[in-house]
């Protein structure tokens, strides 16, 4: 069975419909039995809370995650082979799931279960505190459940909601500022195929629901908090997401206006957010993610993107989501719809980050990623706490010196410099040195590190 | 001195001047004494013909080449690391340029030398066979050169060129169907920056300037050639290059409209198509590579794109530019802007090719690629000779299985598994499943080629 919830980023998405499918599941012991084990393809935007997602995953009761996740028991379940996930450009996942790329019905959904702030005369649901890819996931269903959480205020307003035409019936995203509206304000939806309304959920977001979690979450959010006292006034955002520190920003005076398909405060910035939803309310919009993430968009308005991944190697294509090539950690998410789009992208990340035995054991500047969800065609710009690394208009060659010198960690510099020198030299004597590697040691960081718990390779013999 | 042409894929572009120069370098005898040596950098929007670029690259008289490159001794150059090279989307080069990210001047190019087929009253430049990114060449060049050749007729209605606007003061591609028209049909330039005008070409195109190059060029010329005798009606087309085979297409009335950046067709079917001009024009467009490739309306109209990769690896990686990770062959192209976008993303490819000892001694499917231009997010249907892999929805362990089993050459299946099935083994037993990779072996295809000259793994221990 095939289901699609509301949710982005661990907002807006339902929980006493799920929780109680898992409180069924466990309490009648159901999962230890091959005949009555119950496992679902799961659709989301992106992320929910992980009270309701990873008790899943840790119930084995999810068969297929698209596009995203994030949370320990949905990543131990891809990486032990329990879950089959495939990692997808945000603005893309809502596209594929219209377009019937995951499922050859024609609902391609059975159920989706959404959260609303308010139902309207009309039957159209107000969402929560995210859009993300819910008016597509209803759109696919063949049932609908709705919870509508009253703990918070109907949020009638916030949302510029606009339908998703296939082609050849496609229209420009007429978009040239962040606040212009293109859409409506709540989701219409079939009233036949509304299964269950009003489910009422007591109890908002604890806190546990909302950790400060990634790395992209903490770095983006003090940058936010830093621009709140910069120098920079007007400012207008177009993002995937807004955190604690935007409200600061708005506070400030200086963001102008602010866009984005959710909103992942933690529960005293929540708790602030709604008390003052007036004084917010005219200064933000929430989109659906395949318009706030809109290569159209984006390309556009011009944006400046930041994002951070898991390692950047010497000639800029970095790693978002896989560890080591291998362990998924958390999916791809907008990263490459912003990156590839942007007019400056920028990858921030810390230059190196301790292992168990070494406190600058695992370096962020890498001879070759080893995966690569970022290609060197797209960035811009690379930031580690030593210096920035501007690599715009730069060769491969070019490249891979201003990033070592600029980027690197001083305890993996030398070695940096090493592999790339030996590698142009060789790369160079067969007339091969565009992109110079030595492809027998181009993991070696890598592959020390699984031996030694530490990249820092001792010779490139 | 940095200067920029016009053309795209070898039509379009001047030849005379380029020509001059060279010839004067070469009987002055100017390279071999550094004081008195030329080298420029070099725009254009795509590649020119061999006779001019790579006189130029043979002559060393090329410091820097941007976004892309065809050519041997243009590759040669870049790859002894004479040439500084830096690959990029063809959709983005031109907003690059025009955002100053390849000079921090006014005026990014000293110079442009463009082809008109004909000069408005007004002084507006008609072009040639192609757009490209004239008119942001034009838009950011301190003086201009305009060569007329009035050896094919005047082309004038052949073109739709839109101004190129900065953000925040960009306006939606208004096009919908692909004969929809934005713009205007010549190129607006302030008289004072043009030197000198009517430059005659004699002698158009010989028969050597278009070669059948490029393996993309074959095997999507086929395909349409297979087209005109396909059973599909009404045929619209939304590329980036029209080929030879898009004549018969037109003249099987199949297709409706046909809309590219360029035309590239050899000496005998631009004879043909000048000849037939009227019964053309109406059914086809030129615009600039920067609307032809844009993500926006790549995605709006729901293009099938299709490319063909050096190699793919088993999770659905694809390299198209670097042989064995570092010796670049042909650039990226617009190849990664239509894969992204595109409805349907197929990569075609043989599923092996021959090397120097051995008819299947290169796989094209490998375990890992080495080097990735566009990633496993980007693409839906892999072909080869063999047959069809369709990886829509699928998980990466579940690409690798139906890629190797649909797509590999017979000769490597069995590598191809037991790589797989190794890596299976080992990252699962690490709770590192989502994309099995062995690290140490994951070039052993690429280093087992240069140690023996060919592909076939004997063992992973």
């Amino acid at each position: 069975m095939s289901i699609g919830w509301s949710g982005f980023t661990g907002v807006g998405y339902p929980k006493t419909i799920p929780t109680a499918i898992a409180d069924d599941v466990e309490s009648r012991n159901l999962q230890n039995d091959p005949s009555t084990k119950k496992k679902f393809n799961l659709f989301v935007g992106a992320s929910v809370g992980p009270e309701v997602e990873d008790r899943w995953a840790a119930l084995d009761m999810i068969a297929r995650r698209y596009p995203h996740q994030v949370g320990k028991e949905v990543a131990k379940g891809i990486n032990a082979g329990r879950i089959e996930f495939a990692d997808k450009h945000l603005s893309m996942f809502p596209q594929d799931l219209t377009y019937g790329y995951y499922n050859l019905h024609k609902k391609p959904l059975d159920w989706a279960i959404v959260e609303a702030t308010a139902i309207t005369p009309e039957g159209h649901i107000v969402p929560g505190a995210s859009i993300g890819a819910t008016p597509e996931i209803l759109q696919s269903a063949s049932k609908i459940i709705i919870e509508v959480n009253t703990q918070i205020p109907n949020l009638e307003g916030l949302h510029d909601i606009n339908h998703s035409f296939l082609p050849p019936h496609r229209q420009p995203y007429l978009i040239t500022h962040p606040s212009d509206r293109i859409g409506t304000t709540a989701i219409s939806v079939d009233p036949d195929r509304v299964f269950l309304e009003s489910e009422v959920i007591e109890g908002r977001l604890p806190k546990s629901l909302l950790p400060l979690q990634s790395g992209i979450g903490n770095v983006a959010n003090s940058i936010i908090g830093g621009l709140a006292e910069g120098p920079f006034d007007n400012v207008q955002v177009w993002t995937e997401v807004f955190q604690d520190t935007f409200l600061q920003f708005f506070d400030s005076g200086k963001l102008t206006f602010a866009t984005a398909t959710s909103i992942r405060f933690s529960a005293d910035r929540f708790d602030q957010f709604y008390k003052n939803w007036a004084s917010y309310k005219d200064r933000l919009l929430l989109r659906s993610q395949q318009v706030a993430n809109s290569p159209e968009i984006i390309r556009r308005l011009g944006v400046i993107a930041m994002n951070t991944p898991l390692e950047v190697d010497i000639y800029g294509h970095a790693n978002s989501t896989n560890a080591l090539g291998s362990r998924m950690l958390n999916g791809l998410g907008g990263s490459a719809d912003f990156l590839r789009n942007a007019k400056i992208s920028i990858m921030h990340t810390p230059s190196a980050r301790p292992s168990k035995n070494d406190p600058t054991g695992i370096s962020c500047i890498v001879p070759f990623a080893s995966h690569v969800d970022q290609t060197e065609h797209d960035l811009d710009i690379i930031v580690t706490e030593q210096r920035l690394a501007d690599v715009r208009g730069l060769s491969p060659r070019e490249r891979a010196k201003v990033i070592i010198e600029k980027c690197a960690h001083p305890d993996y510099k030398d070695i940096l410099r090493e592999y790339y020198d030996r590698a142009l030299h060789e790369c160079m004597k067969r007339g091969a040195g565009h992109e110079p590697h030595m492809l027998r040691n181009a993991f070696k960081f890598h592959t020390n590190f699984l031996e030694h718990g530490h990249m820092k390779v001792q010779s490139w013999d």
